[in-house]
Formats: C-alpha cells, sequence, structure tokens
C-alpha cells in the first residue's frame, strides 16, 4: 500500500499540528505515523506524518500545490515523499568490504527500500562482489594529481544514474566541497570511532594507544569539515586490556555494519531531518 | 508551567488526530509533546498529548466537559492528567532495600515528581531508612493465618493516604485477587528476571542453574497472574561462568533498580497505556 | 605461529596448576594465554592454557604421551588441540538464510579458522549462495516418512568429509537422538530468543504477544532436549510497542548473527569447555 | 576465609607462572583465582593470583621474604595483599551528591570491601548526608589565593586517617601536581562523559550541543594532565534528539553511578594493574 509523507520544519506556533493533520482528515486521509518534536531551545518544530493515500482525495500529483498554503502560513521548510518511490543509492568503498557487503546482503533480502544501480571505488577489489550481486561497478583511481578530475567523473555518473543518496561505506578518501555541496544532507559516512573521539586516521589504533575501554562507530552526514557533519546513528561495544589492535578491528567492524545499516535505513524511511549540525531521528 | 496531558485509546479512524489537535488549537493550547501509535492487528489508536494551560481558553475544571463530545464521538477510552498533581505513592518493601532506597534518593532529589506519604513492609528492616527519609512507616507482620487480616488494614491505610500508585520494591508477598482487583493497573512490580524467563522464586538461582549468558530485570503491572501483567520496562546484562549466584543478585540488584525506577517515572509521568495484557510506552 | 592449546577440567586439587605450567616450562615453552576458573560447588577446576610450540621440546606427536602421566595424576578430562589444525565445519540451514551468509562472510575473509566443506540443507534456497562462495552445496528433503533414513544419509556425508563441527544456522528440523549422540558438544545452534523464554517454534511472534521490553538470541550445543542445551552465547535489544512482528524478525536477525557467530568463533579457538548443562567460555 | 593476593608485572620471560604457582604449590596454597596477560607489544607480562591462606605453610608476614628472590629472579614489579585487610577511602564530593550517596549505601550494604573514616568536600552540602552514614565530615572552602593551603591541610588528614585510596565522587576542583604525586595510582575520578570526547567542564552541555546519539562516563586514575589518566571503567548510554540537557544529566548520573563504583570495587579486590597510561583489569 502506497503511503505519503511529509517531513517539516518550521518555527513552533500554535495549531500548526492541528492544520497538518486537518489537512489530511479533510481530504479522506488516514494517519499510519505521526511524530513531532519541538527544540525548545531553538523554538522548532519538526514532524514526520505518513498517510495512506487510499481513500485520499487529492491526487498524488496535486498535494504539494494543495499543501502549500499550508506551508507557507507556518513558514515551513517541508518534504513531501511517497513510500513507493526508491531512492537510487551509490555505495563508495575502498578496501574494507564489510559494510558494502552487508549493506549488498540487506538489500538483496529486500531490506533496503532502495535502488543501488553503481559501487564506486578507488581501488579493484570490490569489482567481485558487485558481479555477485549484479550491480555495475566503476573504479576511480585517486592520484595526487587527478583527484579533481575523478571526482567531476563520479559526479557525472551520479548525475547520470539520477543518484539521490551517497553512502561512504568506508570510503578512504576525503571528497571535496564541490562534491560535498553538490549534495547536501545526502552523503552518509561511516566513521569508526565515537565521534568526537577519535576522528580523523587510524581510530582503531589511537583507541589502543588511549586504553578506552568502549570502542564505538558513528555514521553522519558529510560535511566540509572532516569527521564534523550531523550524526545519525551511534553505538559502542565494550572491550578490555586483552584486546589486540586487531580484536579492535574484528569489534569494530560489526558495529559499522549495524551503525551504517541504521542510519542508511533511517535516511530511506524519510525519518531523519537535519537541523543546524544535529539531526532529529523519527525512528 | 503547567500542562495538560490526555492519554487516549480508541478504534482507529480517519480524522481522529485532526479532531484531538484542534480542539487543542482551537482554545488556544500550544502542544508541547504529542505521540501516538496505532496498533494494526487491534485497529487501535493510542496517543498521549501534552499541551501548555499558558494561554488555553478553558479552565481546568471545564476540560473534561469540553473534551466529553469528541471522547464520545470517537468512542474514545481516555484519561486527563496536570502536570502540577502530584501522584501519592506507597512503597512496599520486604528485606531487600536497594529498590527502595533507590527510590527515596531519587524521590529526595526531586527526580520523581509524586510525594511518597508511606512504606509498608512485613518486615522491621526498612524501619531506619523510613525514618531518615522522614517517611510513614507501616509494619504489618503477615502470617499465614493473618493475611487477608492484614490486607484489609493495608487496603484500608492506603485509601486513607489518598494513594495512586503502589510500588512493590521487592515486596515478597504474594497480593490478593481482591487488593489486586482495587487497584487496577496502578500496581508496580519489579521481578528479578527477564520475564517469561525465571518467574516464581529465587530467579537468580534458576538462572545459575541454567547457565545463562544475560540476566534481566522486569518491572510490570501486577495482576492476578503471578509475573504475568502487562510488562513497561525490561533490561539485562551480561554474566558468565565466573558469576556465582550472588554476583547475580549485585549485578542484577543494579538491573532492578534501575528498571524499577525507569517504570516508576514513567507512570508518574502519564507515559503508559495498557492495551490487552501489554503496554504502551511513550517514552 | 604454531601454538598448542590444552582444554582441562578436573577435580580440583592443590598444585594443579603448578604441575601444567611446569610441564610447559621445563620442556621450554612460552606460555601465551592461560585461563583457569575453579567452579566452588562442585569443586571443579578448568583451565585453557596455550603456549608457543617455538623451542618447545617435545614434538607435537609426542605431547600426549609425554603430558599423560600428570593428567592421569589429577584425574583429569583433557584434549590438546593445536592452532594450525583447521576444524571442518558443515552449516545446516533452511530458508532463512542471514545466518549462513554471515558466516560465509567471516570464512572468506580469513575471521573464522576453519574449513567449510559443505552446506546441508532441506531446501534448494541455499544452493546459489553454496555456489557463489564455492562450497558443495547438500539438499535432503526431509517428509514426514523419510527423516531417519535422510539423517543417516547426512551422517554418511558429515563422515566422509570428516566434519569437526556441525552448525544449525536456522535449520528447522528437529535432528533425532542418534545424530545428536554420535556429535555429542559438536552441533552449535541458534535459537532466536533469549532462552529459556521462547523455546520452540515462532519465538518472535511469542514475544510479540508477550509484549517483552526486550528480545534475544541464544547459541547453545544440542542436546536431545529441544533448546535446552548448555548455552554458549546470548545476546539482547531493546524493543517497544512500535515494534511488529516484522521488525523483531529485523532486529533479531542481526542478533543471531552476531550470536551466532560469536559460539563458533570460540569453538574454533578452542574456548568453550561443558559440565553439567553449562559451559565454561574462556574469552 | 583469608585470601593472600599477588599482583605482578614483569618482563615475559619463559617459566614465570611455573615459578609463581609451583611457589603457592609447593608451599601448601591452594589457588583460588589466577589469571594473567601478556601485552605483546612490550612484552610484558601480568598477573594477579588469589589463594587460600587455610594449610599455606608461610606466614602471612614471612611471604614476602619468601617471595622475593623470584621476583628478583624475573624482575618483577610486585604487591603483596590479603583479603582481610581493609583498604581505607576518601570520598571527595562537591555538590552533586548522588555518586557520593550510592558508594555510601554499597558501603553499609557491605557490598564494598573497605572503611570509609572521611568524607572531604568544598561545599558543606554532603554533611547531612555523612551524618546519617556517621562518616566524619570534613570542610575545606577552596578558594583562588588558599588553594594549596587547604590542600596541604587535606593531605595532612589523609595521613592522620591512614587513606589508601582517595575517590573524586565528582569533586569539581582540579588537584595540584603536590597532591597527585603523592598519591600515584591511588586517586580515582568520576568524569561524566566518554572520554577522550568532551574533557573539561560542562559534558553533558558539550554532548548536547554536538547532538551525539550516545553519552558515556568514565572512572579513571588522576594524573598530572587533567582527564588523561588511565581508564579503569567506561560505559555509555543511548540518547536521542528527544534528550534535553537536563535528560542527558539523568540519564548520565545513572551512568555514573554505576562506573565510578565498578572502579572503586575493582580497585579494592585489588584486580587493577597499571602500565604506561593504560590499565590491565582482571574482572
Amino acid at each position: 500500500m502506497n503511503h505519503a509523507i511529509l517531513l517539516i520544519s518550521s518555527p513552533d506556533s500554535k495549531g500548526i499540528t492541528a492544520a497538518i493533520t486537518s489537512f489530511i482528515a479533510n481530504n479522506g486521509g488516514n494517519i499510519i505515523h505521526a511524530d513531532q518534536h519541538i527544540d525548545e531551545q531553538s523554538n522548532t518544530f519538526f514532524m514526520r506524518i505518513e498517510w495512506s493515500l487510499v481513500g485520499f482525495q487529492i491526487k498524488r500529483e496535486k498535494i504539494t500545490e494543495a499543501f502549500s498554503p499550508i506551508a507557507h502560513q507556518f513558514k515551513m521548510t517541508w518534504q513531501l515523499h511517497f513510500s513507493d518511490q526508491k531512492e537510487r543509492v551509490a555505495i563508495f568503498v575502498s578496501k574494507h568490504l564489510h559494510c558494502l557487503y552487508d549493506l549488498l546482503y540487506r538489500y538483496r533480502s529486500g531490506q533496503l527500500n532502495c535502488e543501488i544501480p553503481i559501487i564506486i571505488s578507488n581501488h579493484p577489489d570490490a569489482a567481485d562482489l558487485a558481479k555477485d550481486f549484479e550491480i555495475k561497478f566503476h573504479e576511480f583511481a585517486v592520484l595526487k594529481n587527478n583527484k579533481i578530475e575523478q571526482e567531476k567523473k563520479q559526479m557525472d555518473l551520479l548525475k547520470q544514474e539520477r543518484i539521490d543518496l551517497v553512502v561512504l561505506a568506508r570510503y578512504h578518501q576525503i571528497l571535496t566541497s564541490a562534491f560535498i555541496d553538490s549534495h547536501k544532507n545526502q552523503i552518509i559516512n561511516i566513521h569508526h570511532s565515537f565521534l568526537p573521539a577519535f576522528a580523523g586516521k587510524n581510530p582503531y589504533l589511537q583507541a589502543h594507544q588511549k586504553g578506552v575501554k568502549v570502542i564505538g562507530a558513528t555514521s553522519h552526514f558529510v560535511t566540509e569539515v572532516l569527521d564534523e557533519g550531523p550524526i545519525i546513528a551511534q553505538d559502542t561495544v565494550a572491550i578490555s586490556h586483552r584486546d589486540a589492535v586487531e580484536d579492535l578491528v574484528r569489534k569494530g567492524e560489526d558495529l559499522e555494519r549495524v551503525v551504517l545499516n541504521r542510519a542508511v535505513r533511517l535516511y530511506l524511511e524519510k525519518k531523519i531531518l537535519c537541523y543546524g549540525n544535529k539531526t532529529v531521528v523519527f525512528d
């Protein structure tokens, strides 16, 4: 069954929920899920509302037009989605394939409501895996002097494939501002630490040297400042002095898979709203 | 600031959210929190909505009357609460005082929005603690032949003290149906296992004999079937072969405190709705 | 580097650790790991000790003979392993392939120190996956009237392939006593609940109907009583009223993969000792 | 029953475990617990071994002398403890009393094997609580110009009370080097974040501003660099956008109590060894 989903943020004001839910009710819609949040510091209202299109009296291509006056009245920033529209996802990966593998397994078993037409890498390692899953594989070897050029080709490819979401599943290249700006809040990265601790290179080695008793993984939107974008999901696992760096890698990879998958699924289900450098996650 | 809270369950039908939120908006109320859930199996709608009474045009003593037509139209079961009304809580305890201690600490430090006028026990052990916290202590020694009699006195006392919630903080007596029926969904128990495993006596011993690798604690409403009432909160902790029964007790007691406190707090914040033998917890 | 591993259980007595470690030291061995446990209830001593064979003066094929007098003196039950000996593993699966998939990924990426020569199923669903990983796939359709016959063929196959460990990665057939007896403490199952709760069929449905707030997964050795064998690993995850049965399945499958993998890895690293209906896990 | 405990670190070498366990066995001791660890990077051996003094042929006051030749031979750094010797603990606290309260409850209920003769504070808030528990309370108001003077008085008091362990249970003063140096690896602090993230002031506010999805608590030995000493215990808890700073404080305080108690208990049970800026924790 097809559903419409509204994702809304706006200044908080009296009557906003009533206005939105009355719009749905008056047009014969049946609400399936509704969740809202008010950030008291900034007096901002956030809502995710999902309703069945069965019996809804406005055609889906007319909903935007019909809802616009309400949105305008309450100064909303808003997105309208339909549950039958599949996002198109590109996965970027380097040599560590565990997150890619996990996403592909979930994709094939129907857990991820998306299309994954392409896998992009700066190394050839994922080619066989892409082949097993019948997904196009593109290798763009990135050298010191060809980075901007290669990125341009990547951006062209993303455009051509009509990609809505870029997932960096352990892609070990820093993207340029040009790339990031052209996909604002559309690039999800997995970092293998509980940020803000251990940003940058070799977080498992950093964690081992520091002697922490938990390690973590963080999935976040990519912004221009490395490992600083809005956090979507995080999790941690206990470790001990017995764990060598390679044990941290093994335990951490299990976390990375879970955390990245959680972030990607939340994105595909339209459950994430960004504000400032933070996220509202309607889970 | 004072808030009104509606807790609603009803058959799901189109327009119900709009009707509720319009009632609030049309009377000048500002929604602070709203959360809803639809149980698809039983087609039941659940809602918790909280709004500020600042600027609300209906006097608080008139809200029930004003909301009744809507409630009637949608066949709602509903409760109206006000955040400035403190529930009156009686704590029952036997010889293990860790949960009592924890609740009293949180009560004194202002974490629990309630009054705790009395502590009831079948043993004298908690008398000193009650005195430290300046709470009346009543001992009702329960013997084979005086149980019904003692319970009657307890019920009289609860009535006299206008008790809204009974918390069994490791009270090792089985309550009679008469007692339970007179406080439907108003008695919260902590059981020291992850129910439905290890119901009944000595759950830590049972867990040790079984050789499980996690233990748990469960907070639930008390119904006539022992350890079978609607579950409010549960949590678990990892154990190993190194843990003797006394280690399970120690680790488990830390869980019990957290889980019972969570359930009591949720109750006091009017965040729990029962349906069938389950709960909706708006946390 | 090759290591020897002794797994020992015996009645506890003075001098046992000194006898074992002196045996290793006097023959030039360097201990890499040593862990011991004393079960006070039964006065049983358990030890896992691992030492480097570099510079060890007893040839590996003579260690059993050399150690036997000490073992005899202290009435030990003991096993000697070498880290370069790879166990041979058969995976049994039905239609849910997530655990199989996960084990195969870890196998291919070198995380599991074993050989997996065969996958056995009562359905054809895993055939393609086996092919991708270049592992022999054997389908034994099990009907009411051919179960014993099919099991015999399976047992012949396990013998022929010299299988050391059978992993039931969601294999939905109950094994006969004949099969179980011939592989005592060599069959690991994953059950999709926190046992002893929700044994038997449809544990996620049972959990949903009960309204629990955590679900779990349990990996255990298979004994004749269904879902009652010694528990190796367990874990749990929080759920809420929002989770429908299919959400429990999705969240639970992530647990199952982690818990089964943990049990298999512990087995392959010779870190599990059974006693009574429980396990000592040297992790 | 009284036990002896040896805590040992040394360069790793062949025969060290055999030498230690033979020393115990040859003198009629029965090992209760033994745990060892080898740090491969630094080739360091760590051991904690605990044996019953029942039947042990060396008098307790002669064990140091008897063991010294072995210690010397293997270049050990070592400590000998007896389980019947109670450490003397001073708790330092400022205005947040939740950790103090928790430690005192556990102390009174017999969970902590120690004496707590004094509580020290720079504020009067904890005086009543100290009185309830019949513990001496000393207030040392710390101003800009009297810090060194006040610390000297504190140090005198610690000496006079023969204090073995200082617990900073949310003591909001930075200690001077003189104080720290005089109690090396004898001062345990609780910091309300998962270090190294959010060191310094207001970690819950920092966490809220950063928008993390987990918060944590860290217990560590105090060294001269603020919040940088060897970590003993850490734990984390999930949060969401719904949690305001005061919710982080509430959830975090529950963590702090658990994490600080874990560290203190490990210390009192002689289960912690420091090396470099890290700890080995034999739990």
